[in-house]
């Protein structure tokens, strides 16, 4: 169960961070995320502890329908070579000290031989939604628990702020129904070029998407948030929600990235909105529908970069704008203690 | 002199970026940054230096006419303050290992005691632009050189990244002139609410703004920019475009913070157009005519983040990014050598 933040602390942060040497609310988004991080915290001092960054790797049967302009072998080749450090997530987890923690839940590949992954996969890919449910009862909670799983392990190593991110070639493509279904906004400003489509591969994309919805609404009308998830979801996608919910429990601050991460976001809120306490939107990507599903939400995410590669990354770049927020209400000096005439 | 970049590098860094292993362009605007910093430093490998925060304080004639919500004695308070590493630049600087220089040019008070503090004061604060101008051409001069003066010592200590930042009560109000002047953009649309502004504040600081630009257009119907800022702008403003000149003359990269300082490179662009070609504008931030002025520059700053408390803040926060996309360059693996099937 997640606990909601406990709002009444808010006046005596907003007095701590009003009483800052600086003009009343001069650094912005930087206040309001100090606000957020001290009421997960609940306390006026908060720290930041070993950031942790899971990425959770899984194929898509949708794949053979031809939405994504990278193939399938890209998520087993990425898998591995993040072992060798020369990826983009290896790259920003060096440059903010985070653990990475790469976890096959479900890549169409034999990555048993190497040593830098987590083992945990639970099928080869999922089944392609066009014709039948992408995965199982079963297999949906044993993602949903491997996900908790590997927070907890964080947790058990003292981490407090967590992001998550993904390897799934084709995965916009379920990340686009989720948010079309959970939200109710038209599927096609839900689709978009994911890594890289032209004009008549979004429509193609569209199409093969815009069938697969139709034949699951057949049969469900109006299905509960785990028959969608278990009908279109990935692996990787239903680990990440199963780990935003068990980070959540353990308040933890969760880093959310960019469009996929995002739908999962959105589909832990919907499993239980409390959630939302615990979520700061890193960044807000260029894949179509990102911006307006963020809107849906109510988030206001940290960076606007353009960004749209995946694995995490636009979590974790966002990490020093945390730090900084934390840092301001730890480091600055108040008005009284600095002797400065308190502004306006 | 400023020597342009060298575009004839261009092609051969889009080669190395779209080599990586990543969809095309997925860093986004990391990407077009990574170009511009290959650029500046003519190499495939960039490498981040000693950065270096010069902040400039001095105080402003005009603020006798009501146009700040902050007292004339927050400058100097301020100042002192910075020597007890509690302020907004403080923080900052810690977090991101900038060398901070604090820089007297203009305050309006005897700071010679404080051993933190760069003693370069020229005079205790600007004459009145409402009644005569700010300064005389000597003392313009010497502002311009003593920032000049201040980056070469940065960049004697080996420094090739560099931002500056300002305390000066009451500066909003000559960089909303300069915008105004050297933009030809109309006055109300740069005059904003600095530190906290009411609406009758910031009607009243639009009124004795319009006064002065009218009383030295009638004397000056066509000045050069050297007139335009001695007679506006103030010590603080001065040299940070001497040094912002000689830091770009030096090939280093600039930082450019909010407001103030976009206001300050502005100038420095009018004087030597090449400038530019070594400015990253790090924040856009919250006050009226920041936006504007931006867009008129074709800036693309990197965070927007609402800020607006000057000291250089908004520039010292954007260093991350800066720092990922020389990462992204020399830390990511290309394709071939990684294994992985080129995306699209």
């Amino acid at each position: 169960m997640i606990v909601p933040t406990d709002k009444t602390l808010q006046s005596s942060i907003q007095e701590k961070i009003d009483n800052l040497n600086k003009p009343k609310g001069s650094l912005g988004r930087l206040e309001s995320l100090a606000m957020q991080v001290c009421l997960i915290q609940n306390s006026l001092t908060p720290k930041l502890k070993h950031p942790c960054h899971i990425l959770f790797g899984g194929d898509h049967g949708i794949e053979k329908e031809n939405v994504s302009a990278s193939p399938r072998e890209v998520t087993w080749q990425q898998m591995i070579n993040y072992g060798k450090g020369g990826g983009g997530v290896n790259m920003f987890c060096r440059q903010h000290d985070f653990s990475l923690r790469v976890v096959d839940v479900g890549v169409d590949y034999d990555l048993e031989g190497y040593t830098h992954i987590i083992h945990r996969k639970i099928q080869r890919g999922t089944a392609n939604f066009r014709f039948s449910p992408a995965m199982n009862a079963s297999d949906y909670s044993k993602a949903l628990s491997t996900g908790a799983e590997q927070v907890d392990e964080c947790f058990s190593e003292g981490c407090n702020v967590i992001s998550f991110g993904e390897m799934g070639i084709a995965n916009t493509s379920p990340s686009s129904i989720l948010m079309h279904l959970l939200l109710g906004i038209p599927l096609g400003d839900c689709v978009g070029a994911g890594s890289g489509l032209n004009a008549q591969g979004v429509q193609h994309k569209y199409e093969v998407l815009k069938e697969s919805v139709d034949t699951f609404l057949r049969c469900n009308p109006s299905a509960p948030i785990d028959t969608i998830l278990s009908y279109f979801a990935g692996f990787e996608m239903v680990a990440a929600i199963g780990a935003m919910l068990r980070a959540a429990e353990l308040r933890m601050i969760v880093l959310v990235d960019g469009f996929i991460m995002t739908a999962c976001m959105l589909a832990a809120a919907k499993m239980d909105k409390n959630v939302l306490d615990y979520a700061v939107f890193g960044h807000q990507g260029d894949e179509g529908g990102h911006k307006l599903m963020l809107q849906e939400m109510g988030a206001e995410p940290l960076l606007h970069l353009g960004m749209r590669l995946g694995e995490g990354t636009g979590a974790i770049c966002a990490y020093p704008i945390l730090q900084s927020a934390v840092n301001m209400i730890n480091e600055m000096d108040n008005f009284a203690h600095a002797q400065i005439t308190k502004y306006f």
